[in-house]
């Protein structure tokens, strides 16, 4: 049995989205800008997956940007937003970012001179709105905050976050990674006065290589890659119709109930954890937190460090992740848990478990036991 | 029957391309970042293609750069290679050069501060290597030369760009857009002192949204996409495997005899042509000279209009293009052909015929016979 918890790295592509690839791949390979007939049904492939994504964020459609996944997203509408921007000024991004966006952020120091500034955030992971009114200025030029912590689970608040910037920081755009929330958490630019959302496609079953920029209506931003002007000029290059189609069958065929299924699984996994091993440690907001997502638990058995725990319950057939894939292999401590002012031998032993609506009340099962038995060993081993 | 000859605007995808993007979305999903063993897979499928495609350009593996297509590769390349020098200074492009070079050129003008030139073609559509020589000099920074042209199917002189550069221009990096050449006319690193060459997936016969760009041993270049430090930090965001193991299939399924049988191809429907049209007028090098490549014919039969013929054409099943995809639709003039000199009225009637190497004799003979009814009926129609 092979349990798989790690869906925030990235998730297993349901079979609607392989069917989609394949049949765009059979029968609408052409160049979407080519003049025959055919290729119109290239061109109805981006169609149909620019009117379902708008639809799914209550935005207009010509504003929907296909980019190659989260990271050109992110510093598409990073670059993209301050290049718009007459003055310098600062640019700042909650401690919990993404490296897409906070690396972004740090460029457009070197790149654009502006200032960038992190956030900071309270020990449960969300952003410190004190702090945040403290930072913000006509001097604001962009706020970017992540809709979902990919390390937590913690739904920052970005609906406050905006009144801040109505209130104090008018100039400035506001940024969302939605790489996390997206379809698991609701967004909607009719709501949320936010310039623009980046999402990704491997996240939510869909294929890797193709995510999207989605922006506010009359937001203008400047392409930051040249050539055949697709896209409207907002993004050059052929457009990537197969996997924008896989995309497009993973959205519609993402489950209506996810959320609610997916807390309903984190909870019974996290309950069986805390009954057997009192000293079970999340990290983050409290599971039953209407700000804590249901698809992400971090938590800590310390002595027991992250790795070994990894690679125990691997052993077993359960993959789990330690913070984000993307600096896993680097062997950091988190800095998310740092400016969360986590001890050194909690962030050691922090393992990041993320759900997939396709996850079972068996496996939530399996898996605790597995946690349970496998902590429970190696704890008698550390503290020999 | 349907003849698909604008395969340089795009191909269809062979089925083992197919089957290992299949493979790998199926039992290969997983993160090539993350820590257990089943990511192995994943990591794999990406060593296995640099493999590859280093291989097929005697170039390092360590030095492939996957990207989501030709043009991020072209403007990672000039980017990158110009935020690595020093001094600001010339940047040169010859004017067969794509859109994504070209405009990544004029781009670096503003971002990065460097004169970016054109280097004039001679009428048959190579460069004009006297004008070059004018324009080399020690601030020349960047050289960016296609290795054959989209349009005319020239292929364009590599090695005396690069003696002169040698000579002339020693400070010069030189960039090669390899999209329309890459496994049909053979490129060596080894052979020629280029320090960057592009290469897209989708025009060989593997999915759409994913290239390379492959870097010479020594070269350094400055990313331009900020975030997680993916590809030894040249190249943030997680990996494409699906269509990475897409494009190594293509590259390990291109017919070795390619060429050959593409050039008899061109030359038997040229003959054919010739023979009922004598009006026929192809724009580039005759068919048998040694830099025409066999898989690209551009031909005009004036005063018959390319999108009127490209029309009748498609009727019959004959698909067939006119310039760069990626400018068809905005109806203006080709600028490669007016930098060849061509009037009007022959711009005006240029179609391309692009092949593969899965064309056929039959299929040759089938569009010489519906270009000739077509132009035959549509002259009549023209001259009334």
């Amino acid at each position: 049995m092979q349990v798989y918890l790690d869906n925030s790295a990235t998730t297993r592509p349901i079979p609607e989205t392989v069917e989609a690839m394949n049949a765009c791949m059979l029968d609408a390979f052409y160049n979407p800008s080519a003049l025959y007939a055919p290729a119109m049904q290239a061109e109805r492939a981006l169609a149909d997956a620019r009117r379902v994504i708008a639809a799914s964020l209550q935005a207009n459609e010509k504003n929907v940007i296909f980019t190659s996944g989260g990271t050109e997203s992110d510093n598409l509408a990073i670059f993209g937003l301050l290049a718009m921007q007459r003055e310098k000024g600062d640019v700042l991004y909650t401690a919990a970012e993404h490296a897409a966006v906070k690396n972004a952020c740090l460029e457009a120091e070197k790149r654009l001179g502006m200032t960038a500034r992190e956030i900071p955030l309270l020990p449960n992971g969300s952003v410190d709105l004190s702090a945040l009114r403290e930072m913000l200025s006509e001097n604001t030029r962009l706020i970017c905050v992540m809709q979902v912590c990919n390390e937590t689970g913690v739904i920052m608040p970005i609906s406050d976050i905006c009144a801040l910037r109505d209130e104090l920081a008018e100039k400035a755009a506001i940024h969302v990674d939605g790489v996390q929330g997206y379809l698991r958490v609701p967004f909607s630019f009719k709501q949320l006065k936010v310039q623009s959302y980046a999402l990704s496609a491997h996240k939510f079953h869909g294929p890797k290589g193709v995510g999207a920029l989605v922006i506010r209506d009359g937001v203008r931003i400047q392409p930051q890659m040249a050539g055949g002007g697709q896209q409207n000029d907002l993004r050059s290059g052929t457009e990537n119709t197969y996997a924008i189609a896989g995309m497009r069958a993973a959205v519609e065929h993402y489950p209506a109930d996810a959320m609610q299924h997916m807390l309903k699984l984190k909870q019974l996994l996290l309950n069986q954890l805390a009954e057997a091993l009192p000293e079970t440690t999340v990290l983050g907001l409290p599971a039953d937190d209407a700000h804590s997502a249901g698809h992400i638990l971090n938590v800590a058995f310390p002595p027991v460090r992250a790795e070994t725990l990894l690679h125990a319950l691997e052993a077993d057939g359960v993959l789990v992740g330690t913070g984000s894939a993307c600096s896993s292999k680097k062997g950091k401590h988190s800095s998310v848990l740092k400016a969360m002012g986590q001890k050194p031998n909690v962030m050691e032993a922090a393992i990041r478990i993320s759900l997939c609506p396709f996850n079972t009340e068996e496996e939530m099962r399996f898996t605790a036991e597995k946690i349970i038995e496998k902590v429970t060993m190696l704890r008698k081993f550390v503290r020999r």
